[in-house]
């Protein structure tokens, strides 16, 4: 068994927890699984989630059966034996959000909120930590030590949800002296902050990070690897996205908008060896699109002779069942990381699965390396 | 210097010597020819065609550069030095074409056409023939023998022109005693014929085919091989294309349609490994698409939890100046495999160039395993 | 209320009983139907099914409950009240479908037939015949009284489903002395074939039809009219489609292919004035695609100062409930037709509902003019 | 004769101006000029282009054949005989753009430069004021004396380009006893406020306006209407465009962003009836695109029996030929208007050029009101 806790239980956390339940009850198959039933000897069924966090006061002290049918697709039917939902830290990871949070930050200082989170991932002894709060916007840390002292000093503007949660996991990993792995599922630098990645070595423990790479962005990438070895030349890209989930809403907040937005640029233009004019970036928030994202990719290129073509790409993308999905396989990879007793980031998991992690390179190609360490 | 003979002067095959006579005057870069400028130290100017053929009669006997503007896009400004385009061997290809042809084939046997065009092969000195000659129907031989008979008995319905070049290049490779590289550029079978495959082992010669994958089947394999990395399900596939060049009239044909269509469906399956319900082909004769062709792929699949989702991609693609940027690498490589001494197939050139050869991979991990073929 | 009788129980047909149930169950609104509601004091609750008529063995004596879940979105829920499924004639309109028939032209002859149906048609008293059988080969009639002729020499192969039904249902209306409303859902040749149009109005019966314009044909239309207006030039027209309800089925069978095609071009040229090169029809049979089918129209064309642009659209348009909607308004229409005392064909009806009918106009333009009709 | 004034000799100004000389010279046909070559009397060739303004340095005191061919498939080949470029108002019209501008606001006061503008229309005798300046802010005038007000204290800030020329074209009509007409092409309110209107009704002056429609917002309008004859109810519509002209570089500013927004969204749900949640706008620059915008609509919509559909239109469209061919109407009809013995505003004109004019209907319909106008 994998013990896993989930700190977000949203639409991706929800569509997970359905999903993982599915499985078990035989209603759907392994599709959208990269790696499918079966990864190094843990199956899908071992996944175990043990514990779940939010800060959305009408989850608190609930069981996902009660609000799971909020999301469209999703529904109680198959679900049980799930913990009920915990209170986590909200830390402005909500901002601008109409939902009315009851987060531990509201009365607790940052230590005392430490050590609560602490305990749970202790008590429940969790080999895996999910992150799929909301985006929020990213903040550096220099060390863990100016980290400590920000808690310390109960400087809430000083640390996000995603970094605390992190920390709490990493600093159980130390108390215990035995490691944990920590998923980051949302654009917040974790795997990308040597500060977390040093704390994570030094406890035996595992980052696989940052944001998860399961829609557009991936697809750019592979589009990108296609033209780069034809070496036909992209003009100008536009990658626009429409959605209407919770997600959407949250990056109508331009600063939010702005995480995102780093986050694709840079990919592509790792693949392709240059940065063509382009605007790329989720674009707005239209309700009635719910999960189900609308894509637009525009694609002009030079061909050999001065030719000029073009691609369109349009479509629907279903963003939380393609991140469950994902995470269904990191859970298992982190857990199969700690098995064989490495620490740190693990290149070969973080470049397939995740849209950021140091240079990038095509989808397509970090399969096969993954592949290859899977098998070695 | 690699000498080069061409048999087809149609549109890619003139965009090819356009093409390599602007890159010699400095007129355009190396987009679009995959490995650039330098492949194993030969120069995209060190490719020198010294042999045209063809059998429209308004091209026999003419320079390039007094009929290369019936193409858009072509001029015969910086074209100079050229030979003279000579008569080949019609059998057939032009079959329901609004074009005069003057073939050897109209007045002499079979084995007067060999004869003559063995000597234009031998004399001058090829290293490596570049069929691409109009899409003809697929037709097998049984054994070189029998294509000698059927040869001997002057049988024209049972021999293509495109089988027919072939044969005509590694007999003099054979008489001649030193390898030759042939490059099948449309979809009829050399490189997959295990009797020329053969014939090419025992005349140190090398044969790369069939058909350039450069257009809309590339993308389905990667597209194909983006999905099947993700464990995702593809339900069905449109792969349609109109276009208004000489490769569509022809296809107009329905016999030459099929063969086209079981390029392009092949490939698809091996990629994903299994055969989703599809219509892949290109649709209709559009005169005003010209080269530039109309593509879409419409592309519904499952993902995780049961989902549905769905891409479309549409765009114009120009054909020609795609297969001659392919062509320019596909003459390097051809006479680097018989530099080191390599005979009938090199699977590393096949599988990234070529549409058809043996089980499909993603062109994209061809490109790994051509990279390490290049550097080994 | 309005009588109504359906013939071919299909897919548009079972949508349309299954939508008119839930309509009085207040179960859906009234999108997707015209005229809305209530059309010249016809309500959509005045429409009452009281014959329907199929050659499908595993239809006749069933309920519609039985047999309508085979179609997606469709349930028997609401349903109640109908008739029992009686048998038609098939003449040949299922051929080359994996339908088992038991049409009454199996064992009977073309005189006994048209008895049994006239005495249907009578029986109920009906007001509306609804013909949406499979598409059929189209083929045209000199006179009615050549077709009894056809009919009293048993010569089943001079006679198709469509003419038949529609001879029935105008001689009923000659017989009884009062006029029916015939609607011709199918591409056949009612509405259009001067031999039924002086039928009808010798009988003062209504002809409406022919085809029913509910999707990619009238996009089409309206994209014509849209164009020419502002006089830009459209140089090509690709109109794809693909799906996987019956009616793409059938239409692998070439004949019929070709019935539809000429449709769609027709319109076309009429709206702009002139014939661009186009590929405009139903493509292949893509099962996965179910009803809810794939279209592509790709439309470049010429602006001022010789400006070349392009538009691409491409969609998914689910055929039954989008022609089921346009019956549900053209049943009422052909009822005031009737009530007006009008006989032949009413073009007002005709041009905004229909593919076929004369020269063509947009149909945003025939809306205008039916607006007029129904008010004067 | 048609005596022309052209305020802002940009792309559209340039191609207007190219355009006409190429017309006189046979170089092109009326290909999208809408109504041809001949309306109500006046040939495309009655067009005099005789007073030429704008604020660039480098125009003013130019010939336009000096500096068109900085705008792709423009040259001064056909070009003769056309006035000097003479230096109008900038008034924070180029704020924000890369152009070194000599407006006569920089050293005179605003009652000079009136005197200045009025006297170049009066020379000129002009019938017809263009007005295709950048996109400005939007900024509403009270009355026309508040605006005198304004220009009598040289408050530069409380007034806008587009609104001095037409101001000042009015008051020339006013001076010299005799209508002018003014055409504004871009956002600004002139057609839509009562000031101007009022002041056009009592100089026999014509205005038509505002903004060109010619492009994305049409088609939306045309695709409305469509859909709202067939009461299928639009879910939602992304209307997304981007380019690499002048206009796009200007739109960055998000001032200006929200003018053009607003044009859009409000003509749909006049059609509609409704208003969905929708993204409709210039969404950014990207150079290499030109002023042959990318274009997408995503258009997702409920038919009958709650069936969900969707579209989606993506494609290349040229704005400056676009505009310029509907500006050679304009400026025809607006001289049928003058000499008509019009005045203030011709809704059969405005609405079917213009983006905005009172409420929207659809441009099919348009153009039947725009036919018995000019019947009649």
């Amino acid at each position: 068994l994998i013990r896993v806790g989930i700190f977000g239980v949203g639409y991706v956390g929800c569509t997970l927890l359905v999903g993982l339940a599915r499985l078990k009850a035989g209603m759907i198959d392994h599709t959208g699984i990269p790696l499918g039933e079966c990864v190094a000897g843990y199956r899908t069924k071992d996944i175990e989630p043990v514990l779940l966090v939010d800060v959305d006061a009408a989850k608190i002290g609930a069981r996902v059966g009660d609000f799971v049918s909020m999301y469209p697709e999703l529904d109680a039917e198959s679900l049980n034996d799930l913990p009920m939902v915990e209170a986590g830290v909200e830390l402005g990871s909500l901002e601008g959000m109409p939902i009315m949070h009851a987060g531990l930050d509201q009365k607790l200082t940052l230590e005392e909120c430490a050590q609560r989170i602490k305990n749970m991932i202790k008590d429940r002894d969790l080999d895996v930590v999910v992150i799929i709060t909301p985006t929020e916007e990213i903040r550096r840390i220099e060390s863990i030590e100016k980290l400590e002292d920000a808690i310390r000093a109960d400087r809430k503007d000083d640390i996000t949800a995603c970094q605390f949660y992190s920390y709490c996991a990493l600093s159980v990993a130390h108390e215990r002296g035995r490691g944990i792995c920590v998923i980051n599922g949302i654009p917040s630098e974790i795997a990308n902050s040597t500060a977390f990645v040093k704390f994570a070595q030094r406890t035996n423990s595992v980052i696989i990070g940052d944001d998860i790479s399961s829609g557009q962005s991936r697809l750019l990438s592979d589009l990108a690897e296609h033209f780069r070895q034809l070496n036909r030349r992209v003009l100008s890209v536009v990658g626009g996205n429409w959605g209407g989930n919770a997600d959407f809403l949250r990056l109508e907040d331009s600063k939010r908008k702005q995480s995102k937005k780093t986050t694709k640029t840079g990919c592509l233009s790792d693949v392709l060896g240059y940065d063509p004019p382009s605007d790329i970036k989720p674009h707005a928030y239209i309700g009635p699109l719910g999960d189900k994202k609308a894509i637009l990719i525009h694609w002009p290129y030079q061909a050999f002779n001065n030719t000029i073509d073009e691609l369109w790409v349009v479509g629907r993308i279903s963003d939380s069942p393609s991140a469950a999905g994902m995470l269904i396989d990191m859970i298992r990879l982190g857990k199969v990381a700690l098995d064989r007793g490495l620490n740190g980031v693990v290149p070969e998991i973080n470049s397939f699965y995740c849209k950021r992690f140091g240079k990038q390179k095509s989808k397509i190609l970090a399969y096969r390396e993954l592949m290859e360490w899977l098998a070695g």
